[in-house]
């Protein structure tokens, strides 16, 4: 499977291109907004899986040579830059492509950090209104601790909550979340619940803020 | 410790009445808008405790009688009835006293069970605008699996996320919620994140529907 890591240079990006590079033979491109970024940080990815006797290549690419062809989009942007990275691959999409949203928002007060709910309901469903009709999104990856996720040594013992309207392509990414080890793919039901899933990444960081010991955390339904 | 469970009835309190009897000293209080129906379900308490080979007395009163002299009083009532149960019982708290909230506004539509964010921010929130000035409020308890709480055979291994204004109260309550085998307390910062916490529970309902063989679960941040 040819997975597409839109944003593939920034932190949860590089988890995912790194854990699935290092764990499957899935083909991973790296995208961004631009190409020379993105080829840079495949070579990156490259040396680290290569001091790991893994010997794969990576391909970094603009957002949309990146998508063009691949089978899975991850859109592993800022929440704000969503709509337009959706924009500016939407052509070169294949047929039966499969648009995955990690992405939160958050806003911060001398409180902590706190869940800020779009008014479509959340992040993962202003992804679905950006995108064309038939290609089906899926909301995955919110809660995922960025730094664990890109250290190979570190082991995950996680779950990922997994949400969408179209049953194909939420059993394709949930088998892609459970490809990487460590990694348990629940399922939440339809876009709608959404929220809630989102909603936990600034408790993450507020807990790891006021525990001693704890930090880069991540969530475990049991 | 003297620890009153208004609406000590219902799921959540009889779980924490059982764990604190079972696993701990302290002296417990079941209270309700009907004396009677609290002191039926203290000895049906008292009866399970004896048939484990604890013999321990829970008192059962009305929710105001229960609520006076103790030292931690914890409100499992569900969230409409939240500020109506601080109304009734404010008259005759202890200096010092400190209430505990763990209560989620739900709501649910064909998609599944959703966070009912109340305007003041969180239901957590609606009790400290309830409560009177000086009395310290704590929100604790919000994710736990009700059935396998009051199922003293069943391990817990999960996590309750504390917030809270005032350090001393948070301290209480983070101690009582360790002295629960198997539960462990994280603090996450002040009332103002309590949102984040309660959005959990509807999505804990939503991973149980969905998946088979996860059912009356619980969160670990990790």
């Amino acid at each position: 499977m040819e997975i597409a890591l839109l944003g593939g240079t920034g932190d949860i990006g590089e988890g995912l291109a790194l854990r699935w590079a290092y764990d499957t033979d899935h083909e991973i491109v790296i995208g961004s907004r631009e190409a020379d970024r993105a080829a840079g940080k495949a070579e990156e990815y490259e040396v680290e899986l290569d001091s790991r006797g893994v010997d794969v290549d990576i391909a970094g690419e603009s957002n949309a040579d990146a998508a063009a062809g691949a089978d899975v989009i991850v859109l592993a942007v800022p929440a704000y830059h969503l709509a337009d990275t959706i924009e500016a691959v939407v052509d070169d999409l294949a047929d039966d492509a499969i648009l995955v949203t990690p992405a939160v928002g958050m806003k911060r007060d001398e409180a902590g950090f706190h869940y800020n709910r779009p008014g479509v309901g959340s992040v993962t469903e202003l992804a679905a209104e950006a995108a064309p009709e038939g290609v089906p999104v899926v909301g995955a990856f919110h809660n995922l601790p960025a730094g664990r996720l890109a250290n190979l040594d570190a082991d995950l013992g996680i779950d990922t909550a997994i949400v969408g309207d179209d049953g194909d392509a939420v059993e394709t990414v949930t088998t892609l979340a459970e490809d990487i080890d460590g990694l348990r793919a629940v399922d939440a039901g339809p876009l709608a619940n959404a929220a809630e899933i989102e909603a936990i990444t600034p408790l993450l960081i507020n807990v790891a803020k006021n525990n001693e010991g704890m930090h880069d955390l991540g969530v475990r339904f049991q």
